[in-house]
């Protein structure tokens, strides 16, 4: 594996690849990577001759009150992670080298970008459409590789790259859990005992609601206060938002009806480490 | 030369030559192409093996109260006038191709479009870099060639370019005129014979600015103020701006010094038909 630091470089060193013909896949992080990240490079490798993963905590998409100076990161611990499972390149640019001058371009994405974490975090969005455009040009990529625990991230960015014909295929990849069901996060290392240990109550709440779903529950208000009632059972639990939205649009829906496709989603701080999870499910009869 | 309609097959199309190790030089246009089109197709061959040239009337950057429906068209002329010219690959997607379904992504450029057409178009530039943005993707350009005539156009482009790197070299090329001085415009077509003539205004009050800073005169009000008061001699212009800028940042100047580089540029009314134009120079003592 090689670290690459500029985009000068990178850009030479995958340019020898596509003469060549070989596909490139991409890999977008922040860093502190866990399980997670290291299926999305599985999926990279099993359909990519070529992978480049980013290590990027990008400030543009923390809003000043955020954890940009508080986001984990070890870049030694990353490059032996990356490396032992099949990294080619790790671009690892700093907040100089993506940003050198003010940016005063922006890249949004409407409607979508409204709800959920959008709502509980101005501008986000616009950080990440913006940064994320930046990297695929840089890139160059042939398929990126998102999680879908950042499910309206994943609706952003196809929708993003369908309305501006950016030439590469977004590849959504499944949640990754721990054993006891917590979906893997960088920020998850901030949870103490307790915190981690309440925190169960995300995916245990989430899979209720599937299946309710599963058992003819049509009505989201019903399936939404189920939810927050069980979080709302662990004291320590503070949430941010419960929502059923449809997916990817995510505009409101009230009754399900059959054929359906839907994102349930929270957000929930546990003292100060806020944590996401969802599931994607399609109504059936 | 050939004619594309649609984004895959022009992608298909160029793909080859892109495999074969050809450049690909771009010049996006609105059609109703004249002798300024053809000098970037002129330049675009001299830097390029393959030249693309697309006719795209781009309704995000016209406001409703603006001439979308009325600029003009004529597919036949402009076959025929970029195929003499030595275009290659003609690209005219109608509205349905660039926008199948509501665009909800956006690109903006801060600071350097809020003044002059920025300040009278609202939205317009935000519509310029969206589409332009995506038609970047769709080519894959090397090169694109702007003429300068749209020097806030340049600017914006070159910022966007250089904020997401965007993996295209812009050219900015020189503006073309009639042998009388009026810019060509595909909108010269819509003056009356006496509105034409007043039009000749335009560069004869850029060239008496252009000359004054030459004989030293360094105060942006004084120049500004000759260029306004020329025109106004002319009953049937109405001026919409006048503006000296720092170029390419677009910030205010008050008094020139040596070595700075400026935009005196205009934008002025004859009847329904709205013309800009414009000299970029650099102090010297």
């Amino acid at each position: 594996m090689i670290t690459i630091s500029t985009i000068k470089e990178l850009r030479e060193a995958l340019s020898v690849h596509k003469r060549a013909g070989k596909t490139i896949g991409f890999v977008p992080t922040m860093g502190y990577l866990h399980d997670g990240h290291l299926s999305l490079v599985e999926q990279a490798k099993s359909e990519s001759d070529v992978v480049v993963m980013s290590i990027f905590v990008n400030p543009l998409q923390f809003a000043p009150n955020e954890d940009f100076s508080l986001y984990p990161r070890d870049l030694a611990r990353d490059q032996k992670l990356a490396q032992d499972a099949g990294v080619h390149y790790l671009f690892t640019p700093s907040v100089e080298e993506m940003y050198p001058r003010p940016m005063l371009t922006n890249v949004s994405v409407q409607n979508i970008t409204e709800a959920l974490c959008g709502l509980s975090r101005p501008g986000h969005f616009d950080g990440v459409a913006t940064v994320v455009t930046k990297l695929f040009n840089i890139v160059g990529a042939d398929k990126a590789f998102f999680g879908q625990k950042d499910a309206q991230q994943v609706a952003v960015v196809e929708q993003m790259v369908a309305d501006l014909q950016i030439p590469v295929q977004i590849v959504p990849c499944p949640i990754y859990r721990e054993k006891d069901g917590l979906a893997m996060s960088s920020r998850n290392v901030f949870l103490s005992k307790e915190e981690r240990s309440q925190a169960l109550i995300l995916y245990k709440s989430l899979s209720r609601a599937e299946q309710m779903v599963a058992n003819q529950q049509r009505d989201v208000a019903v399936l939404s206060n189920e939810v927050r009632n069980l979080i709302q059972s662990q004291p320590l639990a503070e949430i941010d938002y419960v929502e059923v939205k449809r997916y990817p649009e995510m505009s409101d829906i009230e009754i399900l009806k059959t054929g359906d496709r839907i994102l349930i989603a929270l957000a929930v701080k546990f003292g100060r480490t806020r944590l996401i999870d969802n599931v994607i499910l399609t109504v059936v009869d």
